[in-house]
């Protein structure tokens, strides 16, 4: 990748929307970027027409490591919307009557996103098109969502991780949604998915897609319940397709669809402990029982690729009975509707729709792997997308974590994007530093999928870091962290001054005990004597101690 | 397990302690126990002439769950230390030479601390004899330590926690470390490390063991060093006896030593990114370096068993060359330290002493099962005891969850006992909200662990947690949760009237979009037509549709 780079000018035309008034200020009232990533620049890119934004943090001594950012444009004004990136390509392609990514991959054309795609992952272009083309891989890109920057969703890829927002009847407004959507792509999430079921639900949406520069996605069943005040049983295909036109007008790039739950499946589930948990999955069980009839999401679902097509809106093939506590895991529910989705992406497939699969939700970690082989194979190799799982059931308050250690594992085992858990989970809605947590925990299970994957290049930023760490380069370790705040926060507890930012020792063994000191001493006389072989150690020993003794032979450094 | 239950008295006698008014009243100052265990209360099981503590939470309409318990007896004074639980039986085996519990095992016989375990545990009392025997667990019980409750490390058992705690010469009180041990174990802590460093390291460690329902560790070196005002090339083996024998003397139950920091391995570690991060490691190397002498850890190992076999103080043999980041996990350096590890259980084995054997560190996912695999083999089924491990290196403020990730894993994979690791690891010293994030982190860890080996009722919790969850009894989801008061508070935050905590219905949804409510209803109405295979289903679904429809059809509970 040695395309010319530039600095981000921050100076793209705006255009107005016609929601200008109705957002209020508050939403703009996180801190500077810059302040929360000291040391970072934003930087673009440019090849072939193209402008890929990566973020840049710098480090004293060493190149520059280059991340991959989500953050989108800065400085913009959210009642502005964002820049319309892929207003040009969409325009292309107009009158085609099947503009998906799919589609053009299958016909061995390489768009501009997956040209963008390949620069932002560091592959050749040809990986992207031929992963997309076998299913292996989506690129959500809603021809009515020009602002996302183009990224993608496949095991040969980074490991992606999506941060639900929405506000409910209960609570949260759409200034409260819009700022979630912002500070969720500033910590790194890959999608975002409204889920908004309370007032305001179009309008809240229309904020959302027009500032946001990663794939929305959106469970549109909620909306149609809402539009049937709440009566499952008068849900039909008409309404439902009516509400995806609606949505996909406006730019949703993936709807989760809960296709799969057939009318077979449902009494499997009553003697759980916890039945059904999905809400899309209890609705449509809710339709089935009460008609006595397959779910219309089912049986229709020809009619709604034939929607989903002409706009590149990709399915996310929903798991309504996935199992809501470990004691459900794997049962014949969830595998029965497995096997559905399976069929179901073959349909979609047909249609030139992209696809990928959800997953669960509760899964002790034994029984981890056999989620992700099933998918696998029943599902064609489409991308899994899991929520979590969590491996126990015993800590809300504290799923960000249960769920992180499910999300690594499954991700190393092949699953492409992870939703996110919020330390809220099961208790209430997250507010901002829920998001955040949530945001943090899952780029860290997605992060250690990669590197567990091998994937190249992963390790760069971690040794960077570890390098930092041993010759005590406080800033520097900050600066690569996750959270740099966060990180030197925690450091200015206990020794706050300045001065130790620059110390060649930390508060937790104090000056006299340092091993990465002693380690540093011990690294150079070895390196310096070629004592990296046990040969050598064996014939020259002596001799080094003598010399050891003769240098001092302190190996603590001055503090 | 049906022996009789009391309710816990709290009015063990209490005795002095030479420290009594050294002590600050701030070390009281927790909250009561029974605010932050809402519902639950702590009884006893009385059988033979045993009283082994548990927790035990009401819950509504259903058995108390029984829980194992750390917390040890409430309401003392930390002035007048612990009641001397095992003072009898530590009596009536004075005059032996080799009070091990491994020495009795291995004849035959099952100690009131084997009984006392398996009554904890709920397994028979041959098996944890057995298991002791053999080397594959480890009964830490120092006699002179007689307040401790005892506990077993072995994989057969509950996966253990242990928390570290100890202050360094920047910064913490006695009072604040007594606080920290009496935190930790009222959360869960298992064993609880003394590391401090700094002033007073003899009179903190005495108030810590006196206080301690659980066993404690300790790393000698740190103290030995102290004696020879941080010149490591000053330590003798006399030097290291006389300080293993004063803290043997106090009553510490396990020591870590780093007697496989052999000169060879030394030079192994100077290509590798972060060198030698074990404090105790790379104090050895130094001396190792400046002396051109092997470690008189290792060449005065068994001086070291026979003065631990007088106090059957175990074995916690250290790993000083483990990986400080994922770039040198899994190393020649590494992997050759734990094959003298295995070397020196086998010797420590023919003194009779108990043994644990220390593991890593930085290990990204798909390297841990290497990890368990050769130690297993290496070490003969000696208990492992790992710090993490850590799965990346990027998440400096959160490594309680980078390294809870790892410790699931390889706690799944036969890890006896998890070292936690706090959200400060690598900024600074943890305080008390550190403390509990780490213990909690690692109780999910731990847990995901047993529930993943199948433990014999290790999913009742789970399942308790979650038929509550499912019913909406939000009390009992909280009493049965790791943290009461945090899934409370954060409950309150959307929804804070008490008449929320009965609702059937949360502020993630609302009241008219309840999964949980759609399915119960789903699951009465399978329940009560035997629609639990699926030949019932196609027989039957017509009329149960008639019927669904003739009682309302509405799924909706009333709220």
């Amino acid at each position: 990748m040695n395309a010319p780079v530039t600095n981000l000018d921050g100076a793209d035309a705006r255009r107005a929307t016609k929601h200008a008034t109705q957002i209020s200020d508050q939403a703009a009232a996180q801190a500077p970027w810059a302040e929360e990533f000291p040391n970072s620049s934003r930087g673009f890119v440019e090849q072939d027409g193209l402008r890929v934004p990566f973020r840049a943090v710098a480090v004293t001594g060493e190149a520059p490591v280059r991340l991959y950012d989500t953050t989108g444009p800065l400085d913009h004004d959210v009642r502005d919307g964002l820049p319309r990136l892929r207003q040009p390509w969409i325009d292309a392609r107009r009158g085609d009557a099947t503009p998906t990514q799919l589609f053009y991959a299958r016909q061995g054309i390489i768009t501009p996103e997956m040209r963008f795609v390949a620069i932002r992952e560091n592959v050749e272009p040809e990986l992207v098109r031929a992963e997309i083309a076998a299913g292996r891989a989506i690129l959500p890109a809603n021809i009515n969502h020009p602002e996302s920057e183009p990224m993608i969703i496949g095991r040969r890829f980074l490991v992606k991780i999506n941060a639900n927002i929405g506000n409910s009847v209960v609570s949260s407004s759409i200034a409260d949604e819009v700022e979630k959507l912002r500070w969720a792509t500033r910590w790194g999430a890959d999608t975002v998915m409204d889920l908004s079921t309370g007032r305001d639900i179009h309008q809240t949406r229309e904020w959302i897609i027009r500032n946001s520069p990663v794939p929305i996605g959106t469970v549109p069943i909620y909306q149609c319940l809402e539009k049937v005040q709440g009566k499952a049983e008068n849900l039909t295909l008409d309404l439902f397709l009516e509400t995806l036109r609606e949505q996909a007008e406006q730019g949703v790039d993936y709807f989760t669809i809960h296709a799969g739950v057939r009318l077979r499946y449902i009494p499997l589930t009553a003697k759980r402990v916890t039945g059904i948990v999905s809400r899309g999955g209890s609705i449509m069980a809710k339709w089935c029982l009460h008609h006595h009839k397959e779910n219309f999401l089912y049986t229709g679902f020809e009619q709604i690729c034939e929607l989903l097509k002409k706009y590149d809106v990709s399915f996310s093939l929903g798991d309504g009975l996935r199992p809501g506590c470990n004691a459900d895991a794997n049962d014949a529910a969830q595998f029965g509707e497995l096997e559905t989705l399976g069929e179901l992406t073959k349909i979609a497939w047909k249609h030139d729709c992209q696809v990928m699969i959800e997953g669960p939700g509760h899964v002790p970690m034994h029984l981890i792997k056999e989620n992700m082989d099933r998918q696998l194979e029943v599902c064609h190799e489409a991308p899994f997308y899991t929520l979590g799982p969590l491996v126990t059931d015993i800590a809300p308050g504290y799923d960000h974590i249960t769920s992180a250690i499910g999300a690594a594992m499954i991700g190393w085992y092949g699953t492409a994007m992870l939703c996110y858990v919020t330390p809220k989970e099961h208790l209430g809605l997250p507010d901002r530093d829920d998001v955040k947590a949530g945001v943090i925990a899952y780029k860290i299970a997605a992060h250690a999928a990669d590197l567990a994957k091998g994937h190249p290049g992963a390790r760069e930023r971690d040794d960077a870091l570890s390098r930092a760490r041993f010759t005590f380069r406080w800033q520097d370790q900050f600066n690569l962290s996750l959270d740099p705040p966060t990180a030197r926060s925690m450091h200015d507890e206990t020794l706050p001054a300045d001065a130790a930012k620059t110390a060649h020792f930390c508060s937790m063994c104090g000056p006299h005990f340092c091993s990465m000191s002693i380690t540093d001493d011990v690294r150079k006389l070895a390196a310096a004597q070629g004592l990296s072989d046990e040969a050598a150690v064996a014939a020259g020993m002596e001799a080094k101690a003598a010399e050891f003794k003769a240098a001092g032979g302190e190996l603590y450094r001055a503090t």
